[in-house]
């Protein structure tokens, strides 16, 4: 994310903010303190916490399209809270598999409470996910319902299939390019994709052509916010914050590792690989590893390929003959989420060294 | 458990294991592999495995409870398979959580995957149980899916309540006999409420003091087969199995243990506390402790209680106004499955020394 967000993503932060408290707010069992404080909402003691609320872009998208689509996005707010609580269950469960110690700034919840309540929590959070659903009943049919409840659960289990696939790319050295880009489409696009068919959902429009625009479009963004990332691994804006030094360590799979592995000279590769065979990566091993990647121009490569994948979103919506404003919306959001810090969308589109 | 299983329990198991397995069997992802393995069809290779279908409590009253009250029991088949999965995912989270390296004689998911693929299959299977549910839909509204799904996520937030209860419970030593009971009530009896009221729902039988009958037997039946439990691991049957052992050494907290603290003498107080401090429990300790529960009388305050509880979840069906034959199959049922290995449930109801 580069700059500023663009006012589509930020516009109705108050009430995605407000109604997603709402389904903890009469709860005081301690277990939904522990979810307040992931949200940032709490300290670790339960004392509230004063910091402006992080930009929810799964929320955010679901409440920008049903509104570009010409829906009334307040009867979206069940939707985004319901969207952004199944992404936080996700997050909440990746610490723990992970092993990340830090999320946001703050230690993660199983770093707070130990694996045993942060597992619990994040399942809680997946239950309450689908509960937020339910407060729509009142003001829409069953049918409803049920149709918004199917895709949730449908990207759901994408989500794991993605997740299932990543774990397992960590234990092989050979990930192609393809194979990396189309798990990234699974595990970090599904929800996205969900986001944005339930806004189109609440808005009326689920056709079939809009539903799978909108679902290409989604599985793209994730795919290009999942190459972004990978970029600032490597070419971090500034000094690499925690959660990049620890998915370098680990040595995560990303793009611009499968590029050079496929497309480096036979030197590179192998040093490539000798790298990955350390048990850790120290940071002589990283500064080796970078140039690797540069002389093997897997730089200008990733942030290419996150050109390429935004377009590729982009045409997806203009080939379900979406409304042109809602186009322009969606495709400033998606430039804005797969921009990595620092850098140029157009620069990046043009194809330039960056 | 003692005895053979009631009919009411097996007589449909067949279909039900059919319906499980129908739900995965399309799916070629090694994710499903894993699913299949911890519900005991295939081997960690994905060899097919031939072994009795074990006794599927949950799904199993659904079945049971929809027939009893004049439903087709096919009809149930999504609804069992959906709260029959919701059950296994805790079961695969609790294996992480509890450190279990077994599960009924073979290597838990997390022992055979590792805690980040366990994390993640259980939380695929959480995703499945509600998709099982979207197999109803042509032969039924969507208010009755919409309706099902409450109910099942209700459930299921009710459980992660009861999850977290337990957890923080052992981090204290003063539990008391009632807050112990409470917490198993949420635990191990919101799932099985949900099951019995889904029964009924496909039944056609969703009045108010039905389901309420149903909630507050599902509930008294979880924590009579937990203090079931919890003196099989003071007094098993036989040698105490891996996972009981588990447990003892875990110092899990269980009703013998709050009963000797609420009730025993100042000596036999201190010596439970003190064992209670040791980091974990050896075999001698073990002897000695359950020696004290024994004198204090917590043996047979845990065979009394088990036949109360049942017998409260019983007058909860007689309170509703269930059909007379319906009370007497989840009466047999109720008993066999709350009666320790080796006991008699009439001797316990009859407050007899055990």
């Amino acid at each position: 994310m580069s700059g500023s967000p663009p006012a589509g993503l930020t516009a109705r932060q108050d009430d995605l903010e407000a109604a997603l408290k709402a389904l903890v707010a009469d709860r005081p069992l301690a277990l939904y303190r522990m979810m307040g404080y992931h949200m940032g909402w709490v300290e670790t003691t339960g004392e509230e916490r004063s910091a402006p609320a992080p930009l929810r872009v799964h929320g955010a998208l679901v409440l920008m399209v049903c509104d570009a689509l010409g829906g009334d996005y307040r009867d979206a707010l069940p939707h985004a809270s319901a969207v952004e609580y199944l992404y936080n269950h996700i997050l909440i469960h990746d610490d723990i598999r992970d092993g990340n110690s830090e999320r946001a700034g703050r230690g993660s919840v199983w770093w707070s409470w130990g694996p045993a309540q942060a597992i619990n929590t994040g399942d809680g959070m997946h239950a309450l996910a689908r509960l937020a659903l339910f407060g729509m009943r009142s003001s829409a049919s069953s049918d409803a319902v049920s149709d918004a409840l199917r895709v949730l659960d449908e990207a759901n289990l994408e989500t794991c299939e993605g997740q299932y696939r990543d774990i397992t790319l960590q234990e092989r050295l050979d990930v192609g390019i393809d194979e990396y880009l189309a798990m990234s489409e699974g595990q970090t696009g599904a929800l996205l994709a969900c986001a944005v068919r339930l806004g189109a959902l609440v808005a009326g429009q689920s056709s079939e052509a809009i539903s799978a625009g909108l679902g290409e479009f989604g599985r793209k963004l994730g795919a290009a916010i999942r190459v972004a990332d990978d970029y600032s691994v490597f070419w971090p804006d500034g000094e690499r914050d925690e959660a990049r030094q620890g998915r370098l360590v680990a040595k995560k799979k990303t793009l611009p590792f499968a590029h050079a592995l496929e497309s480096g000279s036979p030197t590179d590769r192998r040093v490539v690989g000798e790298i990955y065979m350390e048990r850790v990566i120290d940071p002589a091993s990283a500064e080796r590893l970078t140039a690797v990647l540069d002389a093997a121009g897997s730089k200008v490569f990733s942030t290419s390929t996150i050109a390429r994948l935004v377009n590729e979103a982009i045409s997806a919506l203009e080939a379900a003959n979406l409304p042109v404003a809602a186009i322009e919306e969606l495709a400033a959001a998606a430039r804005f989420l797969a921009t990595p810090d620092g850098l140029d969308y157009a620069a990046m589109n043009r194809g330039e060294e960056v």
